[in-house]
């Protein structure tokens, strides 16, 4: 099994050097995000993830979740590790201080959950799943609703779910038949089933709070209809106290490819007692705020996966001997050469190393955004802006950093060979683990969907055009510099590229809505790569800048500058085979009748 | 669980139609392959893979296989379901009417083979890895060891294993460390262990008789040390009697991402009684004959696995309603229109399409191409040909189609949404089991230095060359045919392409023999696909002139070329993304030293 090392070079790297943390949380009026604080906490945090979390990853796997009539048991070592999680005040980290938190910012919370997750993907979805569910709650529920979920929520004694799908009912929300009916106490009877519950029902919390979305009866059918409800395992007073049983149950759990170790429950609600949040008929609205949390949540999921799956291989890559470089014995003592000689498998941990550190750098950039988002004394401007590019962006770290992430768990595996294979080693399981990331949340499809038709064109173009001149004005004043003018040229290229073949699609929709979702994912990932160039060239240009400065940690600067330099030889122009197939249109994608697929 | 369907339509009209197989079989005196007899063949294993192999495909997977210290259990239904293949006869189809077989050619049994595969990877595997050892045995061995191990191998009541991995030697078999003395009766005592071995120990057969590398002492180290040898599980007499047990015993078998119903042991040999095929010290020779066909087989996997994903995926997504299709409502009736009506659906499945229906295609090209190279009623210069032409494309069809079948795979749970990566619907599992077919007979990075090491610049460019100008050839006498002058046209710079990227891969590896391996993978992905748009282009033709023979299945005729024209639009431009990449070349892929690649 791969042993995890939190990355605290490379995320102190991309907090304070890249992304001047420290200049941001001030600004923001966080005034207890000092360095030394932030340095504490990730340090304290790896601690925990390497030494709590991650021995917990294989066995959780292997011996999966439990259903009974009566409960669902975690594997072993899950209760105590998440008793150990919320002791340490860790799900108390980025709340408010009105309700038990302790009002640090988001963007460092985020790193910390990239710690937890590639720790153990399966672990770091109970308290992302509260996150959400707490997240909703602060931003849509009534003082009461709040007072009575959010004090358990954020000390981590109860944790949230956030209950959407339907057996018939997935992408296509409006389709949903859970059924709530008002009560003459003003709160709701809810029925109906719901599948793919991550974190539905467990034995790790003393209630689990579902943020539900039904229709009212009398509701309009469709999307405009649905409701969103807070609905207590355990009912709860006004005080905040746990009371009996709800009409709520898991009916079963499934048996998944991977993360096994997070029950992903049918959720049965019978007369289950639930409370409004927002208002009537617009859950979607509310629900937005917490998917796109979630969807952030996931892309870090992606990163963790990368980087786990990148530490796995290059451990092996080191250890492991065969074959002899073909410039030349590189380790006469011994019979052959550690495999890290050979080009293609370097190839593999490079892609694995440009992938993760280029996507942390991404995903703390937007997590940053959030954090402005959140607080009161910035400009209206600034929280538009930001919002703005959140809308941009968070479709594609989501969709774009998983299936990157998923690419990469699969090099984990070939680095090792057959043994990549064996349960045992560990890699195969972040393949598995990694697949869940492209599919929840909205899968790659309807991300792409999101960016192209809602984002790209719903915006007339103005919310990318926001972004690549934002790019192209950073590619003008650093085009001179040194060390990545060559960089400048070539991601300017792209660039252009990004808003031609935007207009192009925008002019042939116009015609045929269809070639919208026949371009969308290939858009997506072509943006993705051009959005993680530009992070890229960002990196480049702080390891120069540090570089000059001082001496000090020389080879991690120059690491980050061969990193980057690979990342612009070797997976940058994967952005031309999708340009390439977008751009031949959506016509021999529609030509085949339903019937004539198969025959 | 997708319920498989043997895509017979299409396998006739691959062997029939696109190759001519009547009269390839009657050129080499296939006396008995009539189109009657391949009909009936395909009907029966069409039956035979639908209703008795894949209906314990899914329970085999959940079940797996049981180590004990008397024996290896497979799963249940297994036992009975091989007793069915080989009563059937089966497993004496393609093999030498001296020991039992049918005579009948090896391209009919390939057909059969992908059937087999796709309805059941695993059980598959049992009697490919058979047809190995009796390709070994019979191009390599003695008279005598011919009538001790043939007969029963090709009736099936013995089954055959490869045994070459060892703990630390994988791709590196020089380092192998199982010894062989010579006995006093000539036969050899081999001791050692070997691990990865598939159908290493089984519950199916009453006999393994296992193809062993080792090195006999005092032989040289390293690879020109190595000799073969066939060890029986069971001793052998020369009437092909069993005996007694032999020193050969299963120690463990290994936890897997899948395959879980195939046992893959570790065997450990102690004073094992062996018999040396071939000559001494010349075992790796003997191996490459084994290994090819071996690498065709997994192709076969390859194109299987794609099939029955597409298969899958195709009929979910005719019967899942979600969305409203973009170009207005069409399915009134419902609440929402079938999922294959949105373009991005349409695009996965197409991608699984031209993927699988391709993959056919080049594999069952090969499969003749193969047979010519088993029959002595031929020229010598065809021959040759047909040697040379598999040198190359046997690592393409090997690691593209494996690597594209695993796209096809991850699509084939995507259309699915979070049902795929469910158990129940059998999506995920065609994933996990495919994950090998990229690792075992040589990882895609090993191929990929076959093809562009040995094969292309290993020639000189000929092998290349007397493909590129097959393919140009053809081009020019089919460019002014109206159905397919575009494609032509379009494939002729890919071809062209492929050309100018060699010498230039050829040029640079004179100075740093490391740029082959850095190209190397990107390589093999371009030559991928237009091999398989070269194929596209032989069916496009077929479909049109059959077309214009008559209107009979003219559904199935234009379904080929709008495929083809969606290959060609949408999934051959991705070889422009693998072009640019190995267009930087090295230098970035070996800049950064070992240290440096975490902090």
């Amino acid at each position: 099994m791969p042993e995890y090392k939190a990355p605290i070079r490379d995320i102190k790297f991309v907090m304070q050097e890249l992304l001047d943390c420290e200049s941001h949380y001030a600004h923001l009026g966080f005034e207890d995000a000092s360095l030394e604080m932030i340095d504490a906490i990730l340090s304290e945090a790896s601690k925990f993830t390497e030494q709590v979390i991650a021995p917990i990853n294989q066995s959780g796997d292997l011996q999966g979740c439990t259903w009974s009539k009566e409960q669902v048991t975690t594997p072993d070592g899950f209760k105590e590790a998440y008793k150990q999680y919320i002791d340490a005040g860790w799900s108390t980290l980025p709340q408010d201080p009105a309700y038990g938190g302790q009002g640090l910012p988001h963007s460092l919370h985020a790193s910390i959950c990239e710690m937890l997750s590639a720790a153990n993907h399966s672990f770091a979805m109970y308290p992302g799943l509260s996150h959400g569910a707490i997240a909703t709650i602060e931003a849509h529920g009534h003082d009461i609703q709040k007072k009575m979920f959010l004090p358990n929520l954020v000390n981590g004694t109860w944790t949230g779910t956030m209950c959407l799908t339907e057996s018939h009912s997935g992408t296509d929300l409006g389709l949903l038949r859970t059924k709530a009916d008002i009560n003459s106490d003003g709160s709701y009877s809810l029925n109906g089933s719901k599948i793919f519950i991550s974190a539905g029902e467990h034995d790790l919390s003393e209630n689990i709070i579902h943020i539900v979305i039904a229709r009212i009866s009398g509701s309009p059918s469709g999307t405009k209809g649905i409701s969103l409800f807070a609905v207590p395992k355990f009912n709860v007073n006004e005080l905040g106290e746990k009371l009996d049983k709800n009409g709520v149950n898991c009916g079963s759990i499934e048996h998944k490819m991977g993360i096994n170790a997070n029950a992903t429950g049918v959720i049965n609600f019978d007369d289950a007692k639930g409370y409004l949040i927002g208002e009537v008929n617009r859950g979607l609205n509310c629900m937005f705020t917490f998917m796109n949390s979630a969807r952030l949540g996931v892309a870090t999921e992606g990163v963790a996966a990368a980087d786990a799956s990148f530490q796995g291989a290059l451990s092996y890559a080191k250890d492991r001997l065969q074959m002899r470089s073909m410039t030349g014995v590189k380790n006469p003592e011994q019979p052959a050469d550690p495999i890290i000689v050979h080009p293609d498998v370097r190839r593999m941990l490079l892609t694995q190393k440009s992938i993760s550190e280029g996507g942390r750098a991404l995903v703390a950039s937007l997590a940053q955004l959030v954090d402005i988002t959140h607080v009161n004394n910035v400009s209206q401007e600034s929280k538009v802006a930001a919002e703005q590019r959140l809308a941009l962006l968070t479709p594609i770290a989501k969709a774009f950093l998983t299936e990157a992430a998923l690419e990469c768990t699969s090099h984990g595996i070939q680095v090792l060979g057959g043994h990549g294979f064996i349960k045992e080693w560990g890699m195969e399981q972040l393949m598995r683990d990694t697949k869940i990331c492209c599919l929840y949340e909205g899968t790659t499809g309807i991300q792409s969907l999101d960016l192209l038709g809602r984002k790209v064109l719903g915006s007339k173009g103005k919310l990318l055009n926001l972004y690549t001149d934002e790019i192209s004005s950073y590619i003008k004043e650093n085009q001179s510099s040194k060390g990545s003018s060559e960089l400048c040229a070539t991601l300017a290229e792209y660039v252009e590229l990004w808003q031609d073949m935007t207009n192009n699609i925008a002019e042939r929709s116009q015609h045929n809505p269809d070639e919208i979702g026949a371009s969308s994912v290939d858009y997506l990932m072509y943006s993705g790569y051009v959005t993680l160039g530009f992070m890229w060239l960002k990196m480049v240009d702080v390891a120069h800048s540090r570089m000059l400065e001082n001496q000090q940690d020389e080879s991690f600067y120059q690491a980050k500058i061969k990193t980057a330099q690979f990342y612009f030889d070797r997976i940058l122009p994967r952005a031309h085979g999708h340009a390439a197939c977008l751009g031949r249109g959506a016509k021999s994608t529609m030509a085949l009748d339903s019937d004539s697929f198969l025959f």
